[in-house]
């Protein structure tokens, strides 16, 4: 169930029979020489699609700008600071805690992002904690390709070049769901180099095409339809664990 | 062109002929018993998907949530603070701005972001006055529904109950974009009422199904694709005239 | 009545018959080579302390200071950042509020102003929603000029070279309260262009002396005098009209 | 000469032979049962106005909201949080520093802005320190009983009772400016009590009527027109000292 | 009793017979040629770690960067801003008050806190002021050498050349507590100029070495060991008062 | 070399052979029936504090409140909400970055800081990256038990019952160096239950003593030695790695 295409009475009902809600995460950031610059928002968003259709799940609108400072030196990236990323995931869960969402899952496609939403979950907690009363809902983050199986076939479709950063498992899973949109390239070198992260110059200047570690030519809609099969799945029973913890009396 | 299905090295030879980049903006809120909750981004979103077929513009990632506050009484909704709104319009205008882009266009499908939205974009200018140093970009803001000679169609086909929220002209558009997830309802009474809007108990008191004079039930999927065709070639022809606008020496 | 020519006992009586008060908003900012810095306060000042000569009204001090960035350019012009105006109307509103106050009257001498001013009010009202408590009171911005007949009149005096910035209108205003500070000059042109309102230098690049589409030189204190009178009646009325409106149930 | 009544280019020629401004800050809040609300601005406009007819002073529009959150318990105080009134302070100071502003005098009228003004001033620097580059504008802050031969006035007009809050010397300048707004109260106690200052709650718990350790009735408005004598004569002295200060090489 | 060396459990016990918390405040920043950069946190967490020794207090973890932004030109030197500093001290005030102290005393060892300090004091009790709660906890700001007879000492053991930065006073202190860090060095001039604080690069124009109108070759361990004597003392009684001290009803 | 017992100019000659500093970073939150208070911001100063007595480490004072809010439930807790300590850490790298220092080294105490301190290091990053000029300097975050062999040892003193709050390990650290300090209970259960982290009643309500899946009663002073001279070895090794790190061209 798509929340967009709900109206608020549907969200209503909704709310009868579950508490929980998902929302798909990443960043718009560039993804090397032939990832598309949406990727790490639309695998999420893909995935959490794909897992509606055949689970009771609620998805909420994508939140696809993160933190990608760094990546702002290669153009069509567009950032967030933390401390407005943090502000916005914070009035997101406050609107949805308002209408009685009490499990609020974020379904993440940037590694870049983690630590800033884990700290604004932290400002959500603090918030409560400070004055001394319940937070009334509780927040979830989980990295798509760590969802249960996936990582497995990744490294199975991917044994080397998997690297961090335009993976070839991302790129395939966006190759699945936009097979009109598929690029190429040469790369060299083949598999890119890996090292820090730090501000946009420093990162430009130490990866020259955008990739980190990866060598995205590996990647098919094929392998991505499988990954996709494998999250979808895993994220309907990851979801429903959430879904059904109790907090503590 | 969708920015977020190209890569990076494809904005950077779009930038080679064009500085100009439009961004949908708007809402996820309710509206109305029968209106999507992503109706005010959803518009935007797909008119501009629409021209971009036909022109060559450059389309950004939707702008999903916005200024809804007073809309959080009823469940879906999902709203920004001003203040948190800004940062973020904030943010990816200087994102854009970083990559060489000059001229941003907002194409907006919420009534209630303009006033927050014409504030970002004053913080942002402000930001090069008082440090006595050009902006280096110029920022635009447009409501779809006043791109040249779509008003005039809706007061064609909508000449009483057109309303200003949930109206059956935004209705119409998601109709036709989303034939799947058209809703129905009966409207008592058929016209909504109109008032004031303040905070969100106070607008769920005063407007009980969530719309405000309108009579969505006019809506078709084929009058829809009548104003997505209009506002599709009007924006075509607006982002022109923004992108040959010439800064003052 | 004015606020700070009273004892708080003072507002303390009045409180128990009306919970309303008016605030002249403005700026302080260049108006061309004859207007004054301070026109834009001062005309919503002017008006409002003529007005609670006959009307009971209370008035409190004039916000003095605006969102008037693109002026900075001239020397003279004070200027808040939006975000910064904005928390600054949200603590007055918020001590008023904390007093009795339901109703809280914004009479606004600068366009500039419009849009940060209803973000703040959006913010003030944002507080609540999130909170899902009633906000306690309610806002309403009117610029002056769109006090009931005085754009009438204004176009009667000055049918060409009104203008939007500099108008011969706002310098009447000030020209019959400060009659020994009015000054005079040669405009070239006799109208000033018109266009788009960016950053400071910018703004200076297109507007060589200030003004934006008025020729002030045909102001007279005498039709200062004329719009004064009209303006103040209609915000005895306007204001009435706003203390006798009912929140919903 | 007051900046309101100027034109910019009035202030541009002032420009040209000086680079001080003076600024009238304050507070609006509750002074007691015969105090003027607007008391603690006001005494610091009266004074520069007065200054500004015989010194070529240059005062700035008054900043009449102030740190007075302790007074919010009483009907018409008008407060701003000290980080609105840091913000606020340093809008208004880079302003003035953008036109050539290189001393920037704050004529104060309020004990209780002193922190929040001092602290406002060192955020100002530090914007300067951390960026390793000079601010290029001094800031200094005066209360206006602390100018020369003021006090000594004061004490010898009110040897005893004069207190901290709603004090006789303050409010017989107010008296002097305003003869018509001159209010009476019997007080109970003739002198009222002394204490720290916390919140609102425990401030109005503290001292009943508003006073901190005065006696108000004895103001006159002959011996305000002896301070504001005293205290415009020397407000032109000490800013002609600050205006002669020469930064170091 | 030292906070950090307690449990909770241990903390639990001692709020049931004490509400009370003393917070050593200073600054970490340049002492001149032969002051420690700790200089100014070091000297009240010396003289409460004294006190704690034979009086019932509860020493917190010493805060130990504070406004120190006119010492950025010299190395070492540690600032916060002041709205950074501000917002730390608010959190640390509430983390407290929310296991329930009431009086919260903070022992300063850096003039140039104080302004920032007592902002901060304030916008925690605006905080509850435009709530129209009571804060439930009150706050005291101490500089050392403002305790009862501890200036009077310094006095007696430097009649000249205390100055007020890299005072011999402190200096003693930091040799009573640390001599084997003590420091030599020629001063030229023996005792160092005085003037305006302002920007880092202003400072260090004015201030050569870092002193601002003291002799610091005064200083000695023996001294420093008569100041903390003292001083302890005198704190233990400061404590003790502001404890009794009762909020009125 | 503590920064701290350092004079400005100590610091200025060490810039001139080395541009790494290390900073102790913790937390001041409770650690179960037996754990300090301070165990978080200890364990770093005194594995730092160790180091730097063999190695040529520049240390700076410690950074001893963190992100603990989900401790509040506990007495003696000390918080920052995440954005007050993003905001610190930002003002602290800033001031050493003024001083030329290109490498900065916190080394962490705390598990749950860890989110925080790397989101603030992207909020640093980002303002370089939005002006497109260079950081200049590059952040680490360590958490000292991840310090080469150190969990190693760690696991062969505690190969059950070793947790993730109020760890054997840390309190062995603490037991060390404060061997006064040492502190005894009786555990119930023997090892504490793990969980999620959320909000502080949250938090109380789960973990009823504060332990979180830890036995804390196998901790001995000659344990927490063993763990600090490797950590301190480890340490030194690890900085001067960092410090060799030479940016891209």
């Amino acid at each position: 169930m798509l929340l967009h295409l709900s109206t608020w009475q549907e969200i209503e009902d909704y709310l009868a029979r579950s508490r929980t809600v998902v929302i798909p995460i990443g960043s718009n950031e560039q993804h090397g020489p032939t990832g598309l610059l949406g990727t790490d928002w639309m695998c999420p968003e893909i995935i959490a699609n794909a897992a509606q259709k055949t689970g009771d799940l609620l998805v909420a609108p994508t939140f696809n700008i993160g933190m990608a400072q760094h990546h702002l030196g290669f153009p069509g990236t567009i950032a967030l600071r933390p401390s407005t990323f943090m502000a916005a995931i914070g009035d997101w869960c406050k609107s949805l805690a308002y209408h009685g969402f009490e499990k609020i899952y974020f379904l993440n496609g940037h590694g870049g992002n983690v630590a800033t939403i884990e700290a604004a979950f932290s400002e959500l907690y603090a918030e409560a904690s400070y004055a001394g009363r319940p937070r009334g809902f509780a927040c979830k983050l989980k990295n798509w390709w760590e969802l249960k199986g996936v990582m497995a076939i990744a490294q199975r479709q991917f044994p080397t070049g998997h690297g961090s950063h335009a993976t070839p498992s991302e790129i395939a899973v966006t190759q699945w769901a936009y097979p009109d949109a598929i690029k190429s390239a040469n790369y060299a070198p083949q598999v890119a180099p890996t090292g820090p992260i730090r501000e946009a110059l420093d990162f430009r200047a130490r990866y020259a095409d955008g990739r980190m570690g990866s060598d995205p030519g590996q990647a098919t809609p094929e392998k991505g339809g499988e990954l996709v099969a494998q999250a979808a799945a895993s994220l309907i029973a990851d979801v429903a664990e959430f879904s059904a913890e109790v907090a503590p009396a």
